[in-house]
């Protein structure tokens, strides 16, 4: 199963597209969508779309995992990460992509067993996981990492049980 | 100059289209698109993106005119209302319409000239200056017209200013 895991926001969007397959998984790549502040936001949003269906015709994946949005301290800053995550959404729905969401905590009980766990570990877990040399940066791109690979884990004992 | 006002949201979208020429309003057109409850949310984008961007390709409007978010007390609809405004502003973009955000205080400064007017003077004062004959439904629709309103007001003037 191929899953993209996406880290959602209007400056950078983190993503990471991984196999999962008979409990491993393969990296099939990652990176990250980058947005120029003083561009007017209409055309943020416009390249995010863009960039993003390109990476989902690209690599095809059947499960996008993305995270949950909560409201933080900055409300303006929410309003526009949740306007990205609307483009983000259409763009899976429009290419029969799949959508799972998953909180932080999930993501960090997921990946190193533990949902208190701080983002230095979630990263090392990530790096180990996937066996790769080095963290992905930036930060948003090892987030969905992360991501994917907890879909890759939920999914997996989900079809363990019904199996 | 035609102007589409747009009342976002993910339930119901409401907009309403006019022409504003030499200080007169021509209304073009009003109208709601409407998601159903129970679809996914994802869904729910995809329908207000394809519907929205029909509306722009029947009347070909310069500019758009859509109410500024908030936060409310409800932060779970906040973030969707967001997610949904986003795809409005990526079909705006698409479809080369300048966008405009203006807050509930301007559009009633503008259409009542009191920016503490009630949601009936705004329906009635909008009604009036449209010539119609009833206030049209739901109340998205009456809103939208309301924000074309006030975005041909506020162009027009600056328009008079820069003469």
């Amino acid at each position: 199963m191929v899953i993209v895991g996406i880290d959602p926001g209007y400056a950078i969007v983190g993503y990471g597209v991984l196999d999962y397959r008979a409990g491993r998984f393969a990296t099939l790549g990652y990176g990250a969508i980058a947005t120029q502040p003083g561009t007017p936001f209409e055309r943020r949003l416009e390249q995010i779309y863009r960039e993003m269906t390109r990476v989902l015709q690209k690599y095809r994946p059947q499960a996008m995992s993305i995270e949950k949005l909560f409201f933080t301290n900055n409300k303006t800053t929410a309003i526009d990460v949740a306007q990205a995550r609307g483009v983000i959404l259409l763009a899976a729905c429009q290419n029969g992509v799949e959508i799972h969401e998953y909180t932080p905590m999930q993501v960090k009980q997921s990946v190193v067993g533990y949902g208190k766990a701080v983002k230095s570990q979630v990263q090392e877990m990530t790096r180990t996981i996937l066996k790769l040399d080095t963290i992905p940066k930036p930060d948003d791109t090892a987030d969905a990492l992360a991501l994917a690979i907890c879909h890759g884990h939920c999914a997996g004992s989900l079809f363990r049980l019904i199996k």
